[in-house]
This record gives structure tokens, sequence and C-alpha cells, in this order.
């Protein structure tokens, strides 16, 4: 069974401005991260955006809404900003999709030596293709219900909620 | 809950000698891995033995599945090489623990920029609290029942077999 | 003989908070780096400043300056943000001290996995070992005289001026 | 003036065969590492061979000499393996060419996270620009001349030696 991977950027794909020396988007990693840890599950991955997540709008929220409910797939891996990622599951999570959604993102950017990123990935990339339908998150190497989560922004990791 | 990590060796912890231009042993990678993949999950990780799963005689396995029925936890991750990683799967399986476990490796050393080491941990950690008791190996994104699966030596993938 | 490093921080030296998502400063990499390049030229270094050489003042250039005619060292490298390093470089040239002074760093910060930081740095401790007194910028393979050179902002590279 | 970069090569240039779990030849890294250090000295790159130094004969040593001679470039880098580069540095220098000649090589391959191979090219790369006609050896972070140097093969480094 296929994946789709749906990018709408976040930390995780952050590139280097060298010119005015500040991170900003360019073109997503996945691609190449798929190249090289040799999955072989069959993934389709397409560009929704390239925003980081504090600058989205419930418009952009809605786009990746729009995104997974016209997927082929029903494994869906979402790679999004960490700050608002609670809140795009949150509409995921209320749309009720008959599939298996998995957010994830880092906390540090692919590009940097000793990010988060593509463990993360792993963890996603396996969760959707175990878990039932639903939405969740794939962070600090645990999965949460879109609806028992939160970011503790002071520590920079997600805690689950009490129900 | 928390998870034992059994390192083993294998391609993963390789080593670059280059005093003598070899892959060899030192000290396992893991707990750095841990760290900067920023793993919240609590984690016990013990060094089992660094060998070649080549190299590897049933004495070996029998010390992995001791390791196994020792720990205290019943979510166990064993990084593995992957030339035998089936056949001590087959000697985990048979043994019937209540426990859930999941084997992985790499194949390129972590200590190479274009590893899956990383990737691969990701998916075992993942997998390894949601699966229900049972044997498992997680390679190349996917996730196998031990006794219906095999390595592609020529490919260098692991693949599903008939029931 | 021995070489001094005086680290003031720039590009090269920029750490990712990943709570702020922001470049900043935290320790210096430069240990780190000349262990792993397997450099046996002895060398000390201090931390002189850590600052984006965009927020330098007259007094910060004059604190390099100092450290220079400190340095019992006479081959004395600088690391620095590379946006007014000619700034600096023309403080120390004018200061006509009896030292061979290279200044580098780098466009991409070393933290990055395609950094021209350590290239750059394999450009500086070489140069400062061969060239005679005189003070020096080894940016982009290249090595320059302190008052012929100036930094082509739109391109990002440093270029070698008219007489 | 531009620059010609010989390839041998030796640890350098090392590829990991996941297949054979081996550290073998494919291509060359030079390309890829010039673009990421943002040379701006014209380079022209050639690959002369790719083989460990250990099993160079008389006949691969003349092959490089060739490769100089024929070079229209009178600023030469070599890269090479560290094991014998002191004797195809003995070819090159009493053959006394009008050029002059830097070897290089790495103790680690390129394609580890730790390499001193970037390092050891920017050393290179700004001695070949400075120094008189002649044939030189630059690793460890200093240059020697070809007849006053060897390595010792126990701790992995190269050592000035007596006139």
């Amino acid at each position: 069974m296929s994946i789709r991977i749906i990018i709408t950027g976040g930390t995780f794909d952050k590139h280097y401005d060298e010119i005015h020396g500040s991170l900003t988007f360019k073109d997503s990693h996945l691609p190449e991260i798929l190249t090289f840890v040799r999955c072989s599950v069959p993934i389709e991955a397409e560009v929704n955006q390239l925003i980081d997540s504090l600058d989205m709008h419930t418009s952009n929220r809605l786009r990746v809404l729009e995104s997974c409910r016209r997927a082929l797939e029903d494994q869906v891996v979402i790679t999004h900003g960490t700050d608002t990622m609670v809140e795009t599951a949150a509409v995921l999570g209320e749309a009720g999709l008959a599939k298996t959604i998995v957010m994830t993102g880092a906390m540090v950017p692919y590009i940097f030596n000793n990010s988060d990123a593509v463990f993360n990935l792993g963890c996603a990339v396996t969760a959707v293709q175990i878990l039932p339908h639903g939405v969740y998150i794939a962070m600090n190497g645990r999965v949460f219900n879109w609806d028992k989560v939160r970011k503790n922004k002071a520590l920079g990791v997600f805690e689950e909620t009490g129900s």
C-alpha cells in the first residue's frame, strides 16, 4: 500500500540563504531523504506549500485538509511546522476522513548536522502503515492522537494532554 | 512506558579505523543519536555485543534472546547486522516471549553522511510502542513479522515472503 | 611554530536555537573541528567575542587588534563574520604588527551539512604558515592582501580590488 | 590563475558498497566538494585513476607524473592515498617539473561525518597558489617538501624528516 506525503514546509524544510544570513524556504528535501533512507514503500510526495506554521491562517490549514481529501491513498504523512501543528491536526481531526493521517516535523532543520527530521520521518512513515484511520502527531519518538497533544513551547517537546 | 534497546553491532554501529583503513567496532553511537533526535520516551540502552552478524553463531543469538528475557521492559528494540537479522528473529520468534520485539539495523553505517540508520531507528522505536507482543523486523520503512521476511541480498532490501 | 586562532564569531560559529527557531551564538566549534581535521600544528584557540560582524563597532575591532598584539605567536588566524571582515582587516593592516595575520570565516555556518567553514579554516591555517608578516583574508579558496579585497555582497564572494 | 586537480583516489574518495559492506571506489567527490566550499579559483578536475595507494606500482605513479607534465596549468593539486603518497611525491620531485605540485589526501574518507578531506583540500588549494615551483605534501595542516617528509603509520600522521 502506498503513502502520500504532503509537504507544507516548517522547520523540517528550512533552507539557509547565505546572502542574507537567514533561514527561508527553497525546495523540499523529502525526495533526497527518501532516497538515502532506502524506503521501499511506494511514496508519492507533493509540495502543498512551504510555510512557517506560525504564518499559517485557516486558509492554509484548509488547503492541507483539501489535499488529504483529494489523495487517492488512505495513508497520508504530513510534514508541518511544529509551532501550530496541533491546530492543523484539529482541523483534520474534526473533518473525520476515512484515512490514517500522521503529522510530523522537526525541531532542527534537516540541513543541520544534528537534526531530528529524518528520525521523525521514520516514525511517521511507520505509524501511518500500522495505525487505524484517524489523525495523529508523531514527534519526539511518540505518537499522539490529534486531540490529546500539545507542544510545550518552553521545552520544545510534544506532550500528551489529559482527555 | 519505557523501551529497552539491545545493541548488537552490525553495520549500524561500524566505526572507521583510520590506521588500518577498515571498518570495525568501537563504541555504540546509540546514546549520541538518542540525544539529537529528541526522543522523549524513556529508553534504556545496553551493549549486548558488537559483532558483524555474518560472524554470529547460535551462541551469539541466544545471548540476544537472554537479554530480551532479562529485560524488565516489554518493549524491546534490537540493533543488529542485516545479513543474519532474520536468523536471530527466528530464534526470538520461536521463544514466544510476552514482549514486543522490533529488530532493525542499517545498510549504511551511521557514521556516513547518507545513512539509513537514524530513519530505521525512528521506525523501530515507533513500531515497538504500537504493535502487539511478537517479533518484528523494521527495515526499508516497512515492518515485517519475523516469520514472513527475508533479506534480498542482491538488492540489499528486506522483502515479505509468502505465508 | 604554533598558531593562535582568535575566534570572533560570525556565520562560522552560528548556533541554531530551536526554541526560537533562530541562529545565534553559543560555544565555538573550533576545538571540535581541530580534532577531526587531525591538525598537528600546535594551536591555541581563544574566544575573543561571539558576534555577528554587522553588529561590530570600532571598539569590537580594537578588541581584535588588542588580542593580536597580546598574542605570543606571530602566526594568527582570526575567524570573523564575512560582512565586515574587510573593515577589521583594515584596522589590523594599518596597525602594522610584526605578525602574519590571516582572517577567514564562512558563508554557511559550520553546523550545516554543506558549509565552507572547514575548507576555509584549512586555507587560513596553511596561508598563515607560509606568508610573510602582513594581514590577509582567506576566502573562496583565495588569499587577498587586506588592502586589495572587498566582499561582493550580491554574489556572496570576496574579490580582489584594483591597487 | 587556474589550478588543475588530478584525482587518483585513495581514502579521500572511498565509496561505501552497501551490498558487500566494504569500502571501494565509484565516482570522485571532488566536483561536489568544490561547489559547496564556494571556491572561486578556476579549477579543472580530472580523474587520473581511482586506486588505493597501497596497490600502486611504478606504472601508476608514472601515470600521475605524465598527467602533471601534460597539464596546461602550472599549479597542480593531486588527491592521493596517504600510504604511499611520499613515494609518488619522490617520482614527481625527481622529475623537476616547472610547476607547483601539492599532494594531499585524507585519513578518513570524505563520505564520513568527521573527515579531514575538506580541510586538507583547503590546505592544498591554498598552498599551490602561494608556493614556488616544487613538489609538496599538504597533510595535518602542514606543508612539507617532498624530500623531507614521511608518514608515521603507527600514529597516522605526516612528519618532517631531517634533511
